[in-house]
């Protein structure tokens, strides 16, 4: 499980960081990835990284402003050019299917694969037997949402060596002591299952904001995570400004990390007002108050694990 | 007056090569470039050069399919939020209307300036003291029109030097000198206005057309053309796949360039199946019928003059 950069600027692309795009790489745990939100170029970005568009299983995104989506149409008619036949879910704010669907009939772009939509509200958008995914509504000029990706706990594996120790060969009883919790052997044994296996492996959860002012949305959608995807697109001198147009300021995402007790803050979605050695003015603004704080740039890649390394 | 090339590819973006659009500068003639139509990542191409987004003027889409218009919405915001607040004029097969107003509703893009849509069909299609603009239908599998620039002849300027040393001084005699055909000066003499003007300035004929199979109306378009721009998404030996896509070869290509006259062919929109070496072979396929053949890149910029150089 990493998380892929593709673009980590604002509102518009310039030449260092392209507009906002993050793919959840999810190969081990599912072979698939994940891709939150596509601003323009995000099929570009891709080009030079090793994700392969027909892996792509989901899009989630954030808002509908433009360098939030308008790489969608493309991504999408590419994704099948590329010979993508696996349906793909787009989970997104009302208008997001309306707006794919007039693009696709207005290009006649005919997709081999099909598109379903979840428009999102709050709750779980997401659950199988691996993964929940929960959306909040976040404070911003339109309808942006938040998504708390939480990895199920995974239960430990079967202590065979143990087992064999004791004489239990493979068989039946092996998916008894899986499955209860206590078994009875055959010549009468009473086993504690939990004795005969391994630590369970705690899942990790991965939260990754929208576009907002820091809000108890943010915050509840972070709380304990093990990573936390904030926009930054301010430095604190810039608060006001931050503010009237519904954004966040490293030191706010800072606080809102500090407060929900995540292991780690990643920051993105910078203004093109800073370049390079500006924008690392707001990553040590941040790590005043939150430590453990990481800046993304466009391609920058980490592991996630429960450390918070 | 140049030309351009901010995406040469087809269909899919490449790293070297990305999807349509062509610039047509008109800084000297009208302070102005015209744009000619705007696959995705069209404003990130622009970062790398020296257009200004609030100086385009008019954008004239060829026809509707993605590689040639998904762009258009990411530049329309870019260009407001980077100060434009000049009217734009689009000109497009129908449906383009549509696909701009949802994107722009949908993503909540609030324009600081006014787009007037000018629905594309055979004919003049725009007119001023300056330039015509001509459109016709191509072959392609959808709507895909072809534009023939016309700049207007301008008149010679006024021999200044010769009216001085017949005593002639400047006033309101000039201007009549410029705009009858014969003139009586206050002493009688009569001058022939055509003496006392310079040779008249041939206006240039840019002839750009949007996806097509060679045909006839691509060929009216660059009747004596100063310079045609032609796709050639194929090479000869992929002749087949070009008829049955709906596309050209660089045969194709060549052969509506000698027959039509013209001074120059540029070749554009190349299969991404061509890498860099592999395309340079449509160029000289291109050059054994139509000698005055040049291939373009992304970047490639092109002075336009009378001479076909």
């Amino acid at each position: 499980m990493d998380l892929l950069f593709l673009g980590t600027g604002a509102g518009v692309p310039a030449k260092h960081r392209n507009v906002t795009s993050l793919a959840l790489n999810l190969l081990g745990e599912r072979g698939v990835t994940w891709l939150f939100d596509c601003g323009e170029a995000t099929q570009h970005q891709v080009l030079h990284t090793s994700i392969r568009p027909r892996r792509i299983e989901k899009i989630f995104i954030t808002h509908l402003h433009g360098d939030h989506i308008f790489g969608l149409p493309g991504f999408l008619g590419s994704r099948s050019f590329q010979g993508g036949e696996t349906p793909l879910t787009i989970y997104g704010p009302k208008g997001i299917k309306e707006f794919v669907d007039i693009s696709m009939r207005v290009s006649e772009t005919h997709l081999r694969y099909s598109i379903h939509f979840v428009e999102v509200e709050d709750g779980i958008v997401f659950e199988d037997e691996q993964f929940v995914v929960e959306a909040r509504l976040l404070e911003h000029g339109v309808s942006s949402y938040g998504y708390r990706i939480i990895e199920k706990d995974t239960k430990g594996t079967l202590l065979v060596e143990k087992l064999r120790e004791l004489g239990i060969k493979p068989g039946p009883v092996y998916r008894d002591i899986k499955e209860k919790e206590e078994v009875v052997l055959e010549d009468g044994r009473v086993l504690k299952s939990a004795d005969y296996i391994g630590p369970s492996k705690k899942g990790r959860i991965v939260t990754i904001l929208g576009d907002t002012r820091p809000c108890t949305n943010a915050l509840e959608l972070a709380k304990g995570a093990d990573v936390l995807v904030h926009e930054a697109t301010f430095s604190e001198e810039d608060d006001r400004i931050a503010h009237e147009y519904y954004h966040s300021t490293s030191f706010g995402a800072a606080e809102t990390a500090k407060k929900a007790g995540v292991k780690k803050l990643i920051l993105t979605h910078i203004s093109s007002r800073y370049h390079k050695e500006e924008a690392l003015v707001l990553l040590e603004e941040a790590r005043k108050t939150f430590e453990n704080t990481e800046m993304a740039f466009d391609f920058s890649q980490f592991m996630i694990d429960n450390e918070g390394r």
